[in-house]
């Protein structure tokens, strides 16, 4: 069973022209999965529906803390991409379990988006890694404590060398 | 020979990750239209590429100018939703033009957007319909002078009784 | 009141991987009305699952038959493309109703299709004309009687001249 | 560096509406990886255009020199999924190479696929996994010579219990 926590960000970002602005909404999540032929092995909870840079360490504790409680061994976070590092160091030392971050820089309701890819890109990382905790963006695996985001660039990248 | 004038709005918002705003882009219209198999028949010009509650009289003089000054009989303008019915006006007493205006409550390069058929439909508005000035919004056809934008419903409706 | 008959055709063609092959299915055009903001306002029927090269003379009674048989004065017919002209033929003579046939050359399914376009274009060709029987596609309206579909262009042309 | 060879498959097939039908074209992997944000650190080779059903020993050698010869030691095939566990088997005892097979249910054109989701699941299980011949579909990996596509069910299910 793989457990799934839905934090926000722009993943799941949709327009609103109420207001000309972008907000999170409801996981786009169980649609993309079912679209993968993923009907079942994993269950869905919603922790917040926050920008990640609007999120603070209270936050981060309630996604520890939910990580922890959880039974499954295997756990997948969406979270926007600002500060995911952040929440990814905020996990470490939690024993037997695989964490894997994940996100989108477009959200996934946009025609074209990288949502998609790196949905499924996390979801092979979640099931072939070993407990501990990682990023899965842009292609690539990063372990928490060894990423940072290129703004700039748009992209992750190793801060070892 | 069709012209399209283009002034920003909704239709042509386009997620920024660095800035996680939504904002006015390069018009995606040449390609929508070749999906719909136009790639000749028509010009394409941008005026501005502002947020409909930005625009304001001086604004609305360069639109008013710009079709004025075109050779074209029959003139598209892609608008924001929020002050549409305001350009309309703004563009009464243009002698021997057909003139439609539409846009989108939803980003054109979202996965699911009203654009494409608005654009559908404004285009056929366009070509059946005798000199005037129109908005083509939400599968209606409506006279300038005659039209609000309900914000709560997220629809046009005709002001007339 | 609209009425829509769905007769089949590429516009609501899916693919099977089962035996890779497209088939005609339910139709996506409530759900593209919807996305347009167009919930109500019409009825839509399902005549026949057809691909259009199938269809003869009795395919073209029953649709024949519907239209008179229906209370609305304005009928969108979704057709294949390829005898979209000699049902039109088919519909001539039927008083005091709007007819637009419509439909598209890729499937209404994949991410890009005329048919989104084509049916916003039907939608306002079906609001505006006088009682008659026209075709809509790529962006341009033909009477009944006055086009064919030139297959190495894949376009639509009048034939008159 | 990763090696991708395209060798046709559901995929990458389109509609023409000129024969009604379905047919493999250029491959859309470079796009959907451009999306994704990867745009270096592959090479792409089309190998065949085939609906793997048509696959026979002689396009097996094919593809077997092509994954002996290159100097990539992880390579990438998207295949049709009717005989992909065949191809797989076809590979067996290339040493020193991670060896993923993937593809899709639904056309990678269409509105909604797995193509993406299985591209991203592929791209990682070619990062993560040890030398050997693998499968990846519909959120699972499987070894070669150990999984079948169930028909019906339309999915891949391991042999061994």
């Amino acid at each position: 069973m793989i457990q799934i926590f839905t934090t926000g960000g722009t993943i799941d970002k949709h327009y609103f022209d109420a207001n000309s602005e972008f907000e999170v909404v409801d996981s786009l999540l169980p649609t993309l999965l079912q679209e993968a032929n993923i009907s079942d092995g994993y269950e869905l909870t919603g922790l917040m529906r926050k920008d990640s840079l609007e999120m603070d360490d209270q936050d981060r504790a309630i996604i520890r803390d939910a990580v922890q409680a959880c039974e499954a061994e295997r756990v997948l976070i969406t979270h926007g991409t600002d500060t995911m590092p952040q929440t990814a160091n905020a996990l470490a030392g939690i024993d037997g379990k695989t964490i894997v971050l994940t996100g989108a820089m477009q959200p996934a309701r946009m025609r074209h988006s990288d949502a998609v890819f790196n949905l499924g890109f996390a979801w092979a990382a979640l099931k072939l890694l070993p407990a501990g905790v990682y990023l899965a963006m842009n292609g690539e695996v990063f372990a928490a404590g060894q990423v940072r985001k290129n703004l700039a660039q748009q992209r992750f990248e190793s801060t070892s060398s």
